[in-house]
């Protein structure tokens, strides 16, 4: 029998079971918390409960009383104080740039990107520079409950050697740029790389990884570029992972075509990049569609018809000067919209519950309703609707029998966190990173009462220090502040 | 000589003294800092320099290497990994109200306080529940950096009793509201109660606290009661703080008289609030504004033009749906602006770091030029101008000879902080609340290495589970979560 097929228990119902100390099963892990967020159903706080895992899946979910009848952990875990949530999905991000955190801000996305990022990442960007920042990302990530990236950079296959080490979840983009970059000469040698690891980390063939093709964005990539991405993307079932409609002169520069603009997209079309996507039949519910500050209803209704997906990136859509996305008429319209931090080089953190917050918020004030993207919606974008943007809802975004056991304990009782009247509303509006106490991916115990359990936290510092020394020096002239 | 005439020695000049041994000056603090922002003179960084302090106050800012041969501490503090800055000013708090932290959630400005908030508050609002949440709002904002609120609650005199006992400092709001709330019957009461705070604690008699006029609201209190009002503040060189243009429908309603809205003023006049207020001369540098989501552009000249203050509350006036007050051309225009969280029950958290990181943000959005408001502007909102808008801007604000040592301390060495490029961007960006070590008011050490020395961090804790079941029990019927 598979592990999801033991033992389905109904939320919130006790199921009467006649035990005996005989029929006490050995599991894995006991997980006993004061309060469970399952997120589906929506809406639930369970009080008082016990999350069992067994083989790196959720084998029950039930009250503590009743667990204690019928499970005994190898391990067990009690949080008494705690909120235990599904793990937070980060849905953007360019975990690498970590090393580049506050190398350049208060500038416009177009200058921060020729001025200061492309030319700093072409003179450092190498597997070595990718194993430290990756590294220092999954470190960083799992001290903030996220579970599960969706990264875009370069050198994919040392982003999946980190996450092998680490127990980390990723959707490891596969990186295709016009223009030779670190890590490859143009698209025929990106689309080249791309295609062994399709294969190696297809659905269903990794625990932990799967790939995603990742068109940089419409002024990046060419048309035909775009077409052989989706192409390999389709015949592997990965999704395709692109930044677009980021900034409102990437859609009217691409609408005129205005080559004059670095923001223009690649196609000879004059089209919206969005509206050229559909024409080449690219929108479809393989896409990721990351930032999308620019949107008509008309546009939006495009992408609930096709099924695509779409991440807020809040903190560095405001921070770059590029907008706000549409959230709460794309959520009304029926797209899956989730969460992401984009890159530590503008944001400058990749704190998923910062953003949590501020796209509760935001909403709020971008609709001049207060009951906007309520604390119950913005939970679920932060776990589910990333975990259906990737294709593995099946597997994470929220705590059920079956799925993996991707979750995350939250501290309720330090001075900053108490009183609480609404567990949901307090991950949401009052948790800071420093609550987050314990995360599990796949049923493995990776922060354990905030300690790294596979990362060696000196030795992170001890890299990260050396390369922002070098990157400093090329950069400013000398070796600190590092 | 007063301790501020000793030793002015200009920043960033190595003033070179002979110094033998036997000139060695015994002083109360030296804190030696990898990174001091003193915020005058502006974006300054100065790398491994020493605050010399005594008496209370600032007496040298130099480097390491001079302090040593010139002061020797009777404490001495080492923060070889530190940002040092001056204090954060939060410019607006209803602080007791943490005990209603997230009691509602995802409601507009009026529902939330006519459904949930005066409710609450009618039932359980009296001195032993300032004292509690107040004590707890304390140790919070010690936690998150803050070393001064201006703060606007009921039972001011229990205010300041906690301000004696743990500390802290706080200009004390003297409530003003047409009706009869927790703390007295009307007008004539409250202004009454006023008095003898305005006389004790007038501008120079308290090492710690100050008192202003708080006229609650245009909406609730009228013209008469806001003039006699600022005829005490003026009396008594106080400052008048009042709720102010936070809602648009605050600005409609007033200017259309539309007494069915509660949002509506209390004058007779057809006028938007702050006109209105100017009409009666009020308009002056006593004046400090909180919130002004919604003015003009010659509102804003009128505001610059009478020396008045600003508090901006991002996160609270993005939750209510308020709006965004348009801080670039605020500070573009003259206008003196600080900021503020607000009460916890609007926010939910009164962590100044993260609304200076969202004050630099939204201004970027809001105005589309990721230059608006950088790093060094907000970092000097969140100090010196709140300091300036409470007429403190001599004794707090920056870190300079002769001023009072409220000073924090900043951790950079956590996964999260690092690597570090620029010491302004970091505390603006990157920082979080979890990263303040140290908090020194008027040169006493309130948080030593993470650890509340004025208060019992157990018994807060205690004493706030206590409210909480009692306020959860009235407000849904049971009691908890708390």
């Amino acid at each position: 029998m598979a592990p999801h097929e033991i033992d389905v228990v109904e939320m919130g119902t006790t199921t009467m079971t006649t035990t005996t100390t005989s029929s006490i099963q050995s599991v894995d892990l006991v997980i006993f918390a004061a309060y469970v967020i399952p997120v589906i159903p929506r809406d639930v706080i369970l009080s008082d409960h016990a999350i069992v895992i067994d083989k790196s899946r959720i084998i029950a979910l039930l009250p503590r009383e009743e667990a204690i009848t019928r499970f005994v952990g190898l391990q067990e875990r009690h949080l008494s104080s705690h909120i235990v949530t599904p793990g937070l999905v980060n849905l953007h991000t360019h975990a690498a740039m970590t090393l580049l955190r506050g190398l350049s801000d208060d500038k416009p996305l177009c200058d921060w990107l020729v001025q200061d990022i492309w030319p700093t990442e072409a003179a450092f960007v190498c597997p070595e520079f990718i194993k430290a920042g990756m590294t220092h990302a999954v470190a960083e990530m799992l001290r903030c409950g996220t579970t599960c990236c969706n990264d875009m950079y370069f050198f994919p296959d040392v982003v999946c050697s980190v996450l092998e080490e680490t127990g980390f979840r990723g959707a490891v983009g596969q990186i295709i740029m016009e223009f030779p970059g670190p890590y490859g000469s143009g698209p025929d040698d990106y689309l080249e790389k791309a295609e062994p690891n399709l294969e190696k980390y297809a659905p269903g063939c990794h625990d932990l990884i799967t790939v995603t093709m990742a068109p940089h964005a419409p002024y990046t990539v060419s048309d035909t570029s775009v077409q052989r991405a989706d192409a390999l993307a389709k015949q592997y079932k990965a999704r395709m992972h692109m930044h677009l409609h980021e900034t409102a002169s990437e859609c009217n520069d691409s609408e005129n075509l205005n080559r004059e603009s670095m923001s223009c997209h690649q196609s000879d079309q004059k089209m919206r990049p969005l509206a050229n996507l559909k024409r080449m039949g690219l929108l479809s519910e393989r896409l990721i569609c990351t930032h999308m500050t620019q949107l008509t209803e008309t546009e939006i209704d495009a992408v609930a018809a096709a099924g695509a997906h779409v991440v807020h990136c809040p903190s560095s859509n405001l921070k770059l000067a590029s907008g706000i996305a549409p959230v709460t008429e794309m959520i009304k319209r029926g797209v899956n919209v989730g969460i992401g931090t984009d890159g530590a080089a503008s944001n400058n953190s990749i704190d998923m519950l910062s953003e949590m917050k501020l796209t509760a918020i935001l909403a709020k004030a971008q609709t001049l309703q207060s009951s906007s993207v309520p604390a119950v919606e913005v939970l679920q974008m932060a776990t589910l609707n990333g975990a259906r943007a990737l294709g593995l809802e099946k597997d994470i975004g929220s705590i059920e029998v079956g799925k993996r056991a991707d979750v995350i304990a939250v501290e309720c009782d330090s001075i900053e966190m108490i009183p609480m009247y609404n567990a949901i509303s307090h991950i949401v509006y009052v948790a800071g990173r420093e609550h987050v106490s314990d995360v599990w991916i796949n049923g493995k115990h990776l922060l354990d009462n905030h300690k790294l359990t596979t990362i060696d936290e000196a030795q992170v510092k001890k890299s990260v220090f050396e390369w922002a020394a070098k990157i400093h020096k090329h950069c400013v002239g000398d070796d600190g502040p590092a």
